[in-house]
């Protein structure tokens, strides 16, 4: 089976035109077919302010009002997507850029206003990814660059955690190909102390990860990161990183198994 | 040959959600493959003005510098573009969004600062179109629907007049298909008199279009619109209406001849 990578940046990378600009170039270097998915709350908070919306988080994560699904919207999949999408192009890396409701290839279900309200939120279920466009699209050896947003078939955009865009992605491919899903963020992997960057924890399993949480070594933000790496391994993804950006194309960060 | 429609609506249509909703009903029952080439420069200046950026105009034509064209970028791919696409998802036309930059579709050349410097702006070599990607889409039933932006390989986005956009995309198709250039506005055609509404011209050649121009009848601003239909008929379109949008089902509207 072909491997496929699934490579998910932050918003912090996405935000520094040098850092994208690097990370970009080592993406190009990677062999074989890949998916992209990229974040960018910290822009969009940031075109929030400077429109005069107040940026609302419950439990850590965005509450989308309509005033907030536009902005996500337009920094999302206007500006951040287009400019990656540029800016492969120009290094030579044919690319598209996608939201879920492009192709229909990523729908979602709004969630629950119970018990917590997030507004124009959506949650994946990874059995409904058009998988077979998306690897029309490698196929055509085009790199496809997914916002984190997917749309309800009543006709909302919906903001999506691109986390759980970045694991149901793979989920979905993971009938086509050996799928190694990344996450990058700005730390070398998970640290067993926090203050020590040095510190990476090379392997996580079911078992460590739970005496990790009990003994509180694993931070309340790193949570979801690694519970979504879990369910994507149980789902059919063959493997599972996170790591830091710069080092996507070397050995390191920490590796989850079940 | 199979009948492709190439259909371009502005941005007055797009700002208003209820016109919007309307026509896209219209445009999923337009018969064969088709595709949309959406404007947004009412909502692009609204945005400009929110975020304290003056909107420059030279010879009638937007100055795109680096903030104007992140603004375009931002409301034209994002949010417009994606709100097409999710209000066609909703009534079960499978669209994608496009700006040129994605999947490299439509290149386009910086346009020289002299004699006018119109900053971040593309001009577009029809030649240069990916149409077989575009008709790899459209047998997949796929509507695309296209921002109007390009870029250049060198790796910028570039800011390009809508109307352009749809001329180079139907010249390009011209060699797939029987090809249907329809540019829809707020008009029911070219007008003999302005201030009359049902003076519509039903049929302009190359002849009368001299006339026309000589007699001061058509305005300055429907002179771009027109040469860029005579340039499309010349380079192989079949045929090129200007038409109220609410029309494209049915006659009517002015109709274009070499």
């Amino acid at each position: 089976m072909k491997v496929l990578n699934v490579v998910k940046i932050g918003g912090n990378v996405v935000d520094n035109p040098d850092s994208l600009e690097r990370f970009l170039k080592m993406l190009n270097l990677m062999e074989g077919p890949k998916i992209l998915v990229h974040g960018g709350g910290v822009l969009a908070s940031e075109m929030s302010a400077k429109l005069g919306i107040e940026t609302i988080m419950r439990e850590g994560r965005r509450v989308t009002d309509l005033e907030t699904l536009k902005i996500c919207t337009m920094v999302y999949a206007g500006w951040i997507n287009k400019s990656i999408v540029a800016a492969l192009q120009k290094i030579g890396c044919n690319s598209l850029g996608l939201c879920g409701a492009d192709a229909a290839v990523v729908p979602a279900k709004r969630r629950s206003p119970e018990p917590v309200d997030f507004g124009y939120v959506g949650d994946v279920n990874p059995a409904e990814v058009d998988s077979g466009f998306i690897n029309s699209l490698l196929g055509r050896g085009i790199t496809p660059v997914f916002a984190p947003l997917t749309y309800e078939r009543s006709g909302s955009i919906l903001n999506t955690n691109a986390d759980t865009m970045a694991s149901s992605l793979a989920i979905a491919m993971s009938h086509h190909y050996y799928t190694r899903l990344i996450f990058c963020f700005e730390k070398r992997g998970v640290l067993s102390d926090f203050a020590d960057e040095e510190s990476v924890i090379p392997l996580i399993n079911t078992g460590s990860y739970l005496r990790l949480k009990s003994s509180g070594t694993v931070s309340a933000g790193m949570i979801p990161k690694i519970d979504n790496a879990f369910s994507a391994l149980s789902s059919g993804v063959s493997e599972v990183f996170i790591k830091h950006w710069s080092e996507i194309l070397v050995n390191g960060g920490t590796m989850l198994k079940i």
